[in-house]
C-alpha cells in the first residue's frame, strides 16, 4: 500500500472534517473508520447546536458529512488501527493483519466512554485483548470471551468464532444481536474481569466464565495503548492549539483531545488538526 | 437595559455558534453585531470545508445560520461595540450612545484584515477615530473625513452628515455607493494620515485633504483597543483551550482569537467559549 501524506483515525466529526480540508490541500489522505461515520452521532435523538443545521437528527447529519465525503471523492478505509508505531520518518499502523504506513498522524477516534471494567487494566495483554483481528490467533481452538460495546463489535466475535472453539458474547448494549450459531449470547451484566488459575474470568451478576482469553471492544481505545509514548492527560490526548500532540507528526482531534463533547467543536478542531498537518508536511520538504 | 448574562461581540459563525450554545444553556444571551451575520462571509464565492455543507456559497450559508437563529429565537442586536470596560463584577459596553452590560463576554468580532493606514496609529484618538457615533459630537459643524472598508461604514458618513458641516467618504471597496448627496465621495486611493497645523491630513494619490477629524472604520477593532488591558498577540487576543481571555469573564472565539481563519473552527471555538463562559457564571453563583 502507497504511503499516506496524513491518516486520520476516525470518522465522527472531528475525522471528516480534516480529511475534507486536508483533501482541499491535496494531500493523499487515509481516513480510517467506519462508512456509517459516528454510530454516537447517527443515534443522536437531535443535535441542537451544529450552526447550520437547526434540531437536525443526529442520522440527518450523518448523512450530510457523507454526501459532503462523496462529493469531493474522500473513501472511508474500514479498518480499526489498533497500534500507531512511530518509526522515524513515517507511522506504521496496525490494523489487524495488514500495517499501512503514513507520513503524518490524526487521532479522531473519540473517547473511551465510562472507566474500564474492574481488572480490565492489569490484565491488558494478560489474558484481555482490545483487538480481535490481532490477537485472535493466539486463542486458535481456544475458549474466548467477547464483551463488546456496540453491535459493530458482533462482526469481531463472528470472525474469532471461525478461529476458536468457542466464543461467549456479553452485548453491553441493548436490543437484538445478529450472530451465528456458534456463538453463545450470554444477556449477563459484566461487572469485571480477573484471573484464576491460569484462565481468565468473566464475572458477571449470574456467575462467573472462565475462558482462556478475553475481548474487550469498545468503539475508541485509549490513546496512551493507541500510540505508545504519546503524551496524555487522562483519557485525553495531549494537544496545544494547534492540535499537535507530543509526537511530532502525531495531532489530536476531537473528544479524543479533550471535553467539552461537542460535534462543532470536534469538526473545528479537525479543521485545525489538518492544516497543522499540511503545514508540518509542507515544512519538512 | 437588562443586564445579560453573556454578551457576544460578532455574528460570524464564532458568534453565532456561541450564541446557540449559550442559549440553549438557558443563558440571557446578547448577540451584538449585524443581522446579516458575516459580511465577509456571505461574499465567499463557495465555502468547501464547513462539514454537512459541500461546496456551499457563502450567502447561502449564511442563511442557514439566519434561520438557524431564528428558529431558536435568538435576536442580533445591531450595534458596534466601541469599547469594553471590566467594571469588577460585570462589563459595561459602550455602542455608540448606549451603555449596555453584561456578566460575561465572549469577542467573536473577527479581526481587523490588513495593516493600520501608515500614521493611523499614531493619531488614534488625536484626530483619528473609529467610531463615529461615538465621536460625532466632537465635530459638529466641522469638517471630517470617512475612510470606508466597507458599504456598511455608509450609514455612519450618513449620519455624520446630519451633524458635522462638511464630510469627505473615502470608499476602500470597489462598486457603487449610496450616500445622501451632503456627503462628498471621493475615489482617490488613501496613502495615508497625518497632521498638519492642528487638522487632520487624509493623503491620497491624487493629493491632501484637509479636515477637522478623521474616522477609519473597518469591520472589526484591534481587540487590545476595543478590551483596555487585554492580553493580546498580535492582531489576536491570548486565549487558552478554553477560550479564556486573560481578563476573568472574557472569553475570545473566531478569528479573533487565532489563526487558521477557517468558518468551522471559528464555530467549534464559539461553542467552546460558550460552554466556558457558562461554566464561569455557574461557579460565580
Amino acid at each position: 500500500m502507497e504511503r499516506a501524506d496524513i491518516a486520520i483515525i476516525g470518522t465522527g466529526p472531528a475525522g471528516v472534517s480534516a480529511a475534507i480540508t486536508a483533501t482541499i490541500r491535496n494531500k493523499k489522505v487515509l481516513l480510517l473508520g467506519s462508512r456509517q461515520l459516528s454510530e454516537k452521532m447517527a443515534k443522536a435523538h437531535e443535535i441542537q447546536n451544529y450552526p447550520g443545521f437547526p434540531a437536525v437528527r443526529g442520522e440527518d447529519l450523518v448523512h450530510a458529512f457523507q454526501k459532503h465525503l462523496d462529493q469531493m471523492g474522500i473513501e472511508v478505509t474500514e479498518k480499526r488501527v489498533a497500534v500507531v508505531y512511530a518509526m522515524g520518518d513515517y507511522f506504521a499502523l496496525q490494523a489487524g493483519e495488514d500495517m499501512l504506513e503514513a507520513r503524518s498522524v490524526i487521532l479522531a477516534g473519540g473517547v473511551v466512554q465510562g472507566k474500564p471494567l474492574p481488572g480490565e487494566e492489569e490484565m491488558l495483554g494478560r489474558g484481555v485483548s482490545y483487538c480481535a483481528t490481532c490477537d485472535a490467533p493466539l486463542y486458535r481452538g481456544k475458549e474466548v470471551a467477547v464483551v463488546g460495546y456496540s453491535p459493530r463489535e458482533e462482526a469481531e466475535a463472528s470472525f474469532l468464532s471461525e478461529v476458536c472453539a468457542k466464543v461467549l458474547y456479553f452485548p453491553m448494549y441493548p436490543g437484538e444481536t445478529d450472530l451465528p450459531d456458534r456463538v453463545t449470547v450470554l444477556r449477563e451484566k459484566v461487572t469485571g474481569v480477573s484471573r484464576d488459575g491460569g484462565r481468565g474470568i468473566v464475572e458477571t451478576e449470574s456467575g462467573k466464565h472462565p475462558v482462556d482469553g478475553i475481548f474487550v471492544l469498545r468503539e475508541a481505545v485509549a490513546p496512551g495503548q493507541l500510540v505508545p509514548g504519546l503524551k496524555t492527560e487522562g483519557a485525553h490526548v495531549s494537544v496545544n492549539r494547534k492540535m499537535e500532540a507530543s509526537i511530532p507528526g502525531v495531532f489530536a482531534c476531537g473528544d479524543i483531545a479533550g471535553t467539552p463533547y461537542q460535534y462543532v467543536k470536534a469538526a473545528g478542531e479537525g479543521n485545525v488538526a489538518a492544516l497543522s498537518a499540511v503545514a508540518w508536511l509542507d515544512q519538512k520538504k
